[in-house]
């Protein structure tokens, strides 16, 4: 069953929108308010170039909350539990943030651009609206704003010779999540070694909203030689990667985690003095440890229509969710993931999930499903 | 041009959801990270049943913030410049919200459940985490939470008798923005008398998401009568009507605008003492007027896609920018809404919008264009 997607000034369209339309773009979904593409008509090749070959993707809808001032550097260690102390200009993290009770609001990258300049590149939540507040209500100097930055991935195992050959040879020295400022010619952009995917890959950050379909041409005619093609982030691959997605696998208004639940608690680091929002009640959670822990599963049955989280059941108990399930192309499996009450080990059994058609037995594993 | 909405775990679904795809809907937007259905198949008879008859409306989408607790009348006057003295339990009113800096975040409808018990109804952003940040930074007691509550609407001039048909007559009786707590049967639910259209009606907060299909069935047959059909806010109506449209109009994030521009000037008593946040903003833009205004406009020409603010011109300056344009079938021209440089009045000549085909005159107008 599909439908149509209402096209109106509610929803922003990306500075990629016309040229993904050109290049036969069939799905959209929303993210951060802007469209962003579901798929190109064809989503087992895009899958394909996405784990042997190399894709291109419009993830413009990652929106970079920019934190800029005297204070900037105290404003974002506010906002994460993770230590930011020794990052260096030029280094991205991934920085989890929470609210004031521990759950957590976004999982964005930070890329530190100065001593006194950030971006928060954001999954989909308002996370200006939560900086903004917090930075105001604490008096610091620091401005909360959307810069016009919007991310074009190039994602896949032969990515690195697009970017190569876009950039040159210094991009394949770029650390994992480093960036660098550079231009396309005299396209303004950042070269990140980053992206949604354990794929490997970069994000071009452009910086001029008005070249959008100059750089995504650029991207396609360099990686031309390479086999690249467009596709968008794919849930099939991140489920294998064991990737999180803030909104599919949490959300603090109606599907709440904590950072330790979803297994971030080798990033973060109580012991290290450094106040951040939501330190008590990690603090707290620490000493009872999490109720909850992340679970890949096997599931023995078709895959669902797409939607709500599913209940994972052990008899006539709720001990968990699965938030999305897939075919697994590359394990011939239905696989998900979910989130587990911490009490029930790998080697339970009698879980079943709840599926429209009835009940299906799942088996549970490590994460990921594939390395 | 037409696209498909992916349809996955990351964009919720609303309790009506099963119900519209079984009433064919055909095309959804999201709002507040969920499904909102755009269209049914029919737009042309989707506004008749709005303007001439009766028609329903799955808005789960405008979703629920409450705020509870002992400051939690405190916390809604902080957050809206709206002066909240005298508001009575069971009386709705439309409290825009600002920043710090006196732009706005949200524009959403407050109910007073009682002396300690807020819902804000709200426009497309994370008001959630706003309130949030808010209220522990000021050290309130105060939760903040997204309940379990789904509007449903029944809008058009015959609104009145279907509601009756359902609930009795004293819904007839009831004032605008007034609403009470009740049940259709044993569905829990609040009837309130408002709506996203100027053609008068209902909303039933359902207030169990379970139940979602069978108060759809209910209003769906005490309308048969009355001709009711399915439909979805109407963009066409909205601009006639000259409602404000969060997200189209204006965003913080990129488009931004303050209350005085967008013409709530009389809704907000600067004088009456209380605190909220950007008080000393709007006192400042109050001392030399605000900067802009909000017009309405003719267009000589045809409808353009949707998409992007569009620039409005005079000779090679820009003074503005229009957010929305439609048809409007009542007058048999093109309209639009948009914001306008303040020292530019109504009987200005020579403007023009900047449309994908090249410069178009516009002729300024009052609002709304339809009463």
């Amino acid at each position: 069953m599909t439908f149509e997607i209402a096209i109106g000034p509610n929803i922003r369209k990306s500075p990629f929108f016309d040229a993904t339309v050109r290049d036969g773009v069939r799905s959209f979904s929303v993210y951060n308010h802007m469209y962003i593409p579901g798929h190109f008509g064809d989503p087992d090749a895009e899958y394909d170039r996405l784990v042997n070959g190399v894709a291109m993707w419009d993830v413009a809808a990652q929106r970079q909350v920019e934190v800029q001032g005297p204070d900037a550097g105290r404003l974002v260690q506010l906002l994460t539990p993770r230590n930011l102390t020794g990052t260096r200009v030029g280094q991205g993290r991934y920085v989890p943030i929470c609210d004031h009770t521990g759950w957590l609001i976004n999982d964005p990258v930070l890329l530190k651009l100065s001593e006194d300049r950030y971006w928060l590149s954001v999954a989909d939540s308002d996370i200006h609206l939560w900086a903004l507040a917090i930075a105001r209500e604490r008096g610091l100097h620091a401005i909360v704003s959307e810069p016009d930055v919007s991310p074009l991935a190039i994602q896949g195992p032969k990515a690195v010779e697009v970017a190569a050959a876009l950039f040159g040879d210094w991009v394949r020295d770029l650390a994992y999540f480093g960036f660098r400022e550079t231009t396309l010619g005299d396209i303004p952009l950042i070269v990140a070694r980053s992206g949604w995917s354990k794929q490997g890959g970069y994000e071009l950050y452009l910086m001029d909203r008005d070249r959008g379909t100059e750089l995504w041409d650029s991207v396609k005619a360099a990686g031309a030689p390479f086999g690249i093609g467009p596709g968008a982030p794919n849930d099939t691959e991140r489920l294998e990667s064991g990737l999180i997605s803030y909104g599919a696998d949490m959300r603090v208004q109606d599907c709440p985690a904590t950072p330790f639940e979803m297994g971030f608690g080798p990033l973060i680091d109580l012991d290290a003095g450094h106040d951040f929002i939501g330190r008590a009640a990690l603090l707290q959670e620490r000493s009872h440890g999490p109720a909850r822990r992340r679970v890949g599963l096997f599931v023995e049955g078709d895959v669902p229509p797409p939607g709500h989280p599913l209940d994972l059941c052990r008899g006539s108990e709720c001990v968990g969710f699965v938030s999305e399930i897939a075919r697994s192309r590359r394990l011939g499996r239905v696989i998900g993931l979910g989130l587990l009450r911490a009490d029930i080990g790998d080697e339970a059994s009698g879980l079943e999930i709840d599926l429209p058609g009835g009940r299906c037995p799942v088996q549970l594993t490590g994460l990921p499903f594939i390395r």
